[in-house]
């Protein structure tokens, strides 16, 4: 079955410590989707400015992305720049250009409609709404959020989350949301706001669920070298909406293992600058993590 | 087969934002002894003042722990106070008062110095190279340390390395240690110092270990509150030191098993102040805990 992607599509400006690269594809939907792509078909809902690079066009077909759904409109595609620290942990904007983005309102051809698997990618909560909306039906939707939303659009979001089967957010954001340091205490107040099944994402100290079997204690995949985090958090749930698309079952049988294959997903998205390293992935590559991470957890 | 721990064995005051507990049995020796306790019999090093309440000889004399190297001397207990801040991560020490602990030489009765698993748990590298010094021949020795020796004792911790099988330290320990800000080429540098075992500790976050089998990525027992931490990562090694003293096979066949009953170990130290819920503990509860984790993190 195929998912459909809502989020933005942008362009990343990104200095670390040791190299700069301006402009590489990125937004939490271009990162989502093209993780999502490893295992399923994916229909992506976006919006771009006639600057958009047609190369980035072509990485999207490489991967079969569905572009029946993306905007193209006269102005600038959504710039963004950021900074990270020497730890890789810290970033700083530098520079938010919402170009195009500013004004967007997502717009599902009627053959999208119909898609069983939806991901509502980092994006403002109003525009996430608005593609629920347009929906018919769907099977199991997931939603994930950043900190500016619980800032600016608490309101918006809340009204959101009984409307999900799944919430992603960070340690931090649950921890802003729910007013509590233990997180699984912030966990069990989270699915009274809505979400049957809740993820805390952790970084490099993994993920965690919980739902309906319990909790999930997801490993990250082991690596030695972070050369730029921007998009993992995106590229975690995309492979884990891609998998459970496809998988057979019910989704309480396989989003384990879903999270597992969006985790090493996103363990390729660390390893390069934007979407580099992850367009240059190989599905036997990550079934290569997946049997290692196996390993790595058994006791 | 036993474990002969050394460390510290003191008074802890503890503050939280909710509580304040005052001269609790404590110490990095204590703490350790009790979790080992659980699996193996025990021989504590350590020494304490003519105010060391008897109550706590019999704590440990209930925990079957050979006191014939505790050394009692006229004077006072290492008495320490700290304070938690609400999240339980960051704590302050309001007070310590090392009595009787700052002129500790531990001894070693002679039927002592051939036990096969020795834990030098966290206390000055000089005394943990003391202890050595005594041994013949141990199978396993692991030591802790803390940023305490880092700061102040580097040279003797780095002539220590290369004597243990298995060294522990916390992320920012390993960090401060080796300059490096990711874990595992954390791991690479720390091995290249001695220790054929090296285990980082994460706090909630879990543990991970880097021996000759490779990695593996230890979840911490998922707790709901956490009354006080003091002691965790003592119990964690004790607990996982205590397990291995009694597993049959060898230290790699056995290790990664050894780390979860340590982890679920110190889950129980940390549901209450000082060791008050750690010995109130039974194996049986221990293991129950060890059959969630396993399968917490099956997928």
């Amino acid at each position: 079955m195929s998912v459909l992607i809502v989020g933005s599509t942008a362009l990343d400006s990104i200095k670390t410590p040791k190299a700069e690269n301006p402009r590489l594809l990125g937004g939490s939907a271009s990162h989502a989707a093209v993780a999502a792509s490893f295992f399923s078909p994916v229909k992506l809902i976006g919006v771009v400015g006639g600057d958009f690079p047609r190369k980035y066009i072509g990485l999207y077909r490489r991967h079969k992305i569905d572009l029946a759904g993306l905007q193209i409109l006269p102005g600038k595609t959504f710039h963004w720049s950021g900074e990270y620290e020497l730890n890789m942990n810290n970033r700083r904007t530098l520079l938010t250009e919402l170009g195009v983005f500013e004004n967007f309102t997502p717009h599902l051809p009627d053959a999208h409609k119909a898609s069983p698997f939806v991901l509502l990618a980092n994006i403002a909560p109003a525009l996430q709404h608005h593609v629920l909306d347009q929906m018919l039906r769907p099977r199991f939707v997931v939603a994930d959020t950043m900190d500016l939303w619980l800032n600016i659009a608490l309101a918006d979001l809340l009204k959101l989350l009984p409307r999900l089967d799944g919430f992603v957010l960070n340690d931090n954001e649950a921890h802003q949301l729910t007013k509590e340091d233990n997180l699984f205490a912030a966990l069990e107040k989270i699915h009274r706001l809505g979400p049957k099944y809740v993820i805390i994402k952790k970084g490099s100290h993994g993920s965690i669920l919980s739902g309906p079997r319990g909790f999930f204690i997801c490993p990250a995949y082991p690596l030695h070298r972070v050369v730029d985090p921007t998009g993992a958090g995106d590229s975690f749930v995309g492979g884990m909406m891609g998998f459970l698309a496809t998988a057979r079952g019910s989704i309480d049988a396989n989003i384990r293992r879903a999270m597992i294959y969006g985790s090493v997903t996103a363990s390729f998205c660390c390893e390069g600058f934007g979407l580099t390293r992850t367009t240059k992935t190989k599905r036997t590559d990550i079934e290569k993590r997946v049997k290692e991470l196996e390993k790595l957890t058994k006791f």
